[in-house]
């Protein structure tokens, strides 16, 4: 996983031109190609081991353009023959048999996948095809032909990477530095401020656990940052300060889940959130049973970027001015340290949040990202708290405002077939009543 | 894995009557059945590790006549579409874009293998799939229309017990006596007599590596003994006898494997042994430099009843009488004890045994099985050892004689070529010499 | 702790004559304690460990009559200085300053500590040490000059084998064999009948702990087995019979230490049983709330051979005539499977063995090495089991009775205390009355 | 070890004044030493641990003042009685038998020792006693008196942190976040400037090292820091630099072992550096047989104090005249930054520290402290090197200098015998040359 980047690949790249595949980059390319076909031979089955590793090796040294010339020729050599799937099918259809289905089923396999089953047996080797389905993610818009590896990949991975080969593991200050490094790295959420800030997360406190893959025992797949609290926290700057006194967990009646992270976007499609989540409710909810509630705070990071859009949606004149009125109030450098200004702005925002968290639509789905990853999991939308994040991201994103969504494990499996069902927002009746107060509620003339 | 074994299942349904299902089993095998659609559902996805322990649960339970109609209906309903696949293969006999092979790959993959994927979500998974393919391989010959589910757990196996899965770990007197007690019984190629002969097959100079998944971590896949000795043994009794005296490793010149044991046959078609050999060759040879050879000391199980085969054969009456002679001083008891008919046997069962070894086929490949493994590994047959397993086995297989056969590391891939192109029996000089010497030789007026 | 035992050095020995020490021994000895005095000098500083380890390895290959020869040598060249000591000792009683104290306790601590605790620094030292004490125990018998050097060993390993150092670890079948074969070895109570008796005994209802010190990570210093149950056990065989059924342990309400071994008989004097029995208790208790009581089930091994010197001790004639007519009854084979015999037996011997463990004596104490041992640790007689043990053991000790002594954590110290004040056998008013009607009462007519 | 330190708790004692110790300080003690006391009667026997656990805590929380009063108590009420030893000692001295000595030994055996063994037995004792032991330490220049507590706990940690008990473990990138903080906290030679600075110490060509006691697996008793480089270094800064590129390690031929840290001051007189070097030298040698040096690179931290006392002693009034104007050049502010001053110093500074090396004595010893620590430890004092370490302490302490001691296994034990003998520096023929260039050299007119 330490090669280098595709996109660094591509800017040096560049000199060469991409348009003549240079003879070195085309023979590098072939020479991958032939081991590759080598290790699909005969003599793969008896000295698979090292022909992997030789195979993977001639890959790994490619340089970007012979890369893409890498990926044209399993797209080009290592697909299944149409015609021959075409008679299995006509069979299949003729006579529903099983035998007919496994002739079928061997037909229709691209031999990308066996050649990628065999290319892991090297060792290290989940690492590069994992880093390998980066590459065609970062290149699908330039290159659409590459879907098929990429399905091919990911199908591999999905089946590999299975909840039931992980491992949950607790993170704290016990654990390698190697680990915590790259959570530091890693973190999406909350940015870690070094390993003082870092150091105050794993304290007693603060929980943090991960899933890892046998095969990536040094490779967070996921990671889940967690506060041990009195009441639901409402702000997230007090969570964060390194300086902040340390709770007794035993007294604590609340687990807030306040960051996860997604560390392999290479592993994008294969879903570990849901599982985290629900397995660290119930893992903490044994040890710690004072725990009466687990709940997210969570951004809101689609809000400002979508009241901006509404100001300038062709809607009635009236709204859209207010709206605009309210942006404007925004400009005020630091206004929510004002606090007339702030109460104010609280009036109008926070209804217009709620709107937006719980009618703003993007194909029939809520509209905020994070809206949609909890409330699929089956998550209720509780509580919307007025500067609950004052960082410059979270001022920029959602005017400072938050969001608790609850896990309740006993309801989670419903709330998520209503959403499956009908993408219904399931949400408190104090976010309903706040959203009535919006500008942009029917009552209040706007009409969405 | 501890559930009650097929076959014990099968016994106790005969009273119920195989014949007409009972409604009870009918019953539980559809409530079986239900729970896997509801798995593969919407709720799936956010239950799924719930789901997916709950119907696992269910077909555990099953009797046996119900498991019959669990997997009947694994065939009926979760077997792809004809009509939908076939139009998929219609569309990229058309136009073979990786888009629309994207979409044949959807539609040809039976949904059975999404559901075994999110079965294995469940703790302990992978070890009810293992079993479950058990169960089919032993069912198959009366329901060969299970042949389609069979192959689909084939192919995920195969994938989940890759090479880059697997952990080779040493097995001593340290290891835990659960994983010992396994060697005791899964051990089948020289029976192990109990912990004391265990116990001597682990000291010093004695090695036991195994490969292990990490989601069995208490289930060992395959493993392999080897003893460390000084010159190439030629008999197996001394190697087993738990007074022998232990040899100090490090004066050891040669590393006799003298027994490899699948210990799942449910994993049959995924194949360990030769990963097993090479590895433990390189392992030992990096730690012991002094070792010049790797070698086994092999069993020959199909000699003696292909003898009696040939004998029986409509061939030259003077060459079948003569075997008949010669295997009729077979049953003295105890011939090999009386050193005269020893020596009269052995001039005339060696050459048999080395012309068999040669030249004896079976669908083009060697007769003998060991053989077959070894030979397609890349190893060499070197030697025919006289007497080398006077053991009741080995007296009735293949009149006491065993082989070595040689892992020459540098020779392996150019063996396994030779015969995986054409069949080739890579043999020493001496072992062909003494073929010639056969009755069968034809020389010796035989004609094969 | 491999070396050849003291008695086998020493019937070696006897051809040598242990008389006139061979010129050889004394060589061997004298070069042995050559070692010591270097790794005493200045080398010793820095070259510690190189140097301990020869002189341990010179120590370790001494015959017999040159390992006696060395321990003498011990005694002479390396106890205090008389005079040395004497005059620190006047300046300390002349003015009792800690300077004084200081200088005083540099002059009375025998070189050979120092020596000892150099010893140590070598790999595998301590066991060395430990198998050194267990030579001098041996040996003490007939070499009284010993006594200091066996005193000093003991004084170090008392302090390095501190509760504090040590660890308590829960055994079961997936401990290594290496660790379980040692078990099966010192077992001391209840003997050990190979595999699947020991597999019997760490199965779900039952548990077994030892402590470890971690610089002999692989000998059990002391363990202790427990039986899981539903009431407390009143006998032993069905709870060692290995086809006993498995309890589910959460639903046991009594737990029964029935065997507990001291492995190093060296570390006598170092007590780890008391510690081990209480903290078993407590994580137990932790571990499975439902657990009410915490009892032994304990041999009564002096109860038979008191009888006997009873029935023979200058007494009330009639009593003495009375016992040795129950003694031979008690010669009858089998007698225990005869009902009325054994009904007989019980109505006179239960309160003999009443009378046996809460009256007999031996210097103050009771008479009963197990009840000295359960009684000094708090713990309470509570019942007599009648034929709990009817092993040839049991019989033949105490006509197969067996006790149960309680351990109730809020009343041992108490009754400790009561026990180590004036020796009170603290037991149920059960055992009590059961004693009244002994022959030997009072009441009874006898006058102890 | 996390309790206040005892300096913080002076402060804090202040307000109540030392001298009148307060009612409730005598209250607080007189309760620890009466638990003290109740451990070590009959009760401390059967409740052993728990009466531990409770007089530790009741230690712990003692002000500073009830502290002190803590430890005159453990003088008085625990030391031995000057009667009973001086009986014991007359005995022994009229008749040095085994048995009078071991009676010597009982009496005169502080009750402390005892004392802080059973404190021992509870969880976490270690670690208070060696706590208390750095108090002691720290209070002895006011305290004399506490003279005898301190030895005796000193006697009790040289034994228990006994070389034979101690594990080597090598600290790298993947240890515990928890460990590394404190080898940041700790390092006391070259200052690691936080988690950067560290982790390029741990790098594959930088090794770290350190002994760890099973009783505080989490607390490095001591650890080294070596850089695997090609030649011997002349310059620390370059070693220390974040940014300086990594060698591979099988390429290196020196091992340079740049730093040692002692991290218990409370452990001072058990001696650990001596064996760290060795087996790190020992082990490395093992594992990277191309190397061919092991050496330090050394401060030499009391020259510059001793070439200012040296420019003041009563002796030549030229060269003392010379020396002063030698010391008033090194005020130039960053003066070794002026090529020409620098080779001007490095002329008459060289020669002036080979002869303090050489020749400088405190008590007949090396006066330099490093140079006493490796030249007892056997080594070589081979180099100087100029600005080998332009830090501020290294140019205030030494102008810069610093020098190599090699470490030869082959000779570390004659050099440690002439070291020992008669004080012997040995050092390399260009040191002895180069001192003779000194200003101090006989020849140049001096008079030492
Ligand atoms: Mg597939
Ligand atoms: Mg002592």
């Amino acid at each position: 996983m330490r090669q280098p980047s595709f996109f660094k690949r591509l800017v040096e790249a560049k000199a060469g031109g991409l348009g003549a595949l240079s003879r070195a980059a085309q023979r590098n390319a072939r020479h991958a190609i032939s081991l590759c076909h080598g290790l699909m031979s005969e003599r793969g089955e008896v000295s698979g081991a090292r022909l992997a590793r030789e195979a993977l090796a001639a890959y790994q040294t490619l340089e970007p353009a012979a890369c893409e010339a890498f990926f044209d020729l399993l797209v080009k050599e290592f697909s299944p023959d149409p015609e021959d799937v075409g008679r299995c099918a006509d069979a299949y259809r003729d006579d529903p048999s099983q035998t007919n289905l496994i002739l079928l089923q061997q037909a229709a396999e691209p031999p990308r996948q066996e050649l990628f089953r065999r290319l892991n047996m090297a060792a290290g080797g989940t690492g590069v095809l994992v880093d390998m389905r980066r590459q065609l993610l970062q290149g699908l818009g330039q290159k659409p032909q590459w879907l098929g590896i990429e399905a091919d990949l990911a199908h591999l991975l999905r089946s590999w990477f299975n909840r039931g080969f992980l491992t949950l593991q607790r993170i704290d200050w016990r654990s390698p530095a190697l680990i915590l490094e790259k959570l530091i790295n890693y973190e999406a959420v909350h940015e870690i401020q070094g390993w003082r800030d870092l150091r105050r997360r794993l304290q007693a406190d603060r929980r943090c656990y991960a899933f890892f893959h046998p095969a990536l025992p040094e490779e967070p797949l996921i990671f889940i940052e967690v506060a041990l609290t009195k009441g639901m926290s409402a702000k997230v700057q007090p969570l964060l300060d390194p300086d902040s006194p340390v709770l007794d967990p035993a007294s604590a009646d609340c687990a807030i889940f306040y960051s996860i992270t997604n560390c392999q976007h290479a592993l994008r499609g294969v879903s570990f959130g849901n599982f985290l989540i629900k397995q660290v409710a119930e893992d903490l909810g044994r040890e710690l049973p004072r725990l009466k509630a687990f709940a997210t705070l969570s951004p809101v990071p689609g809000f400002c970027s979508w009241l901006i859009a509404t100001a300038d949606a062709p809607r009635g004149a009236p709204v859209r001015a207010e709206i605009a009125a309210v942006l404007a109030k925004l400009d005020a450098p630091r206004w929510f340290e004002d606090n007339a200004l702030s109460a104010e702005l609280q009036r109008q925002l926070a209804p217009l949040c709620a709107h937006y968290l719980l009618y703003a639509k993007q194909d029939q789905e809520p509209r905020d990202p994070v809206a949609r990853f909890h409330l699929v999991n089956g998550a209720q939308l509780i509580r919307l708290n007025w500067l609950g994040d004052t960082s410059a991201a979270g001022i920029r994103q959602s005017a400072g405002m938050m969001v608790n969504y609850v896990y309740r494990l006993a309801d989670v499996e419903r709330n998520h077939e209503a959403y499956a069902r009908d993408r219904t927002v399931v949400a408190s009746r104090r976010l309903e009543l706040l959203a009535r107060e919006s500008l942009l509620a029917p009552a209040n003339g706007d009409q969405a």
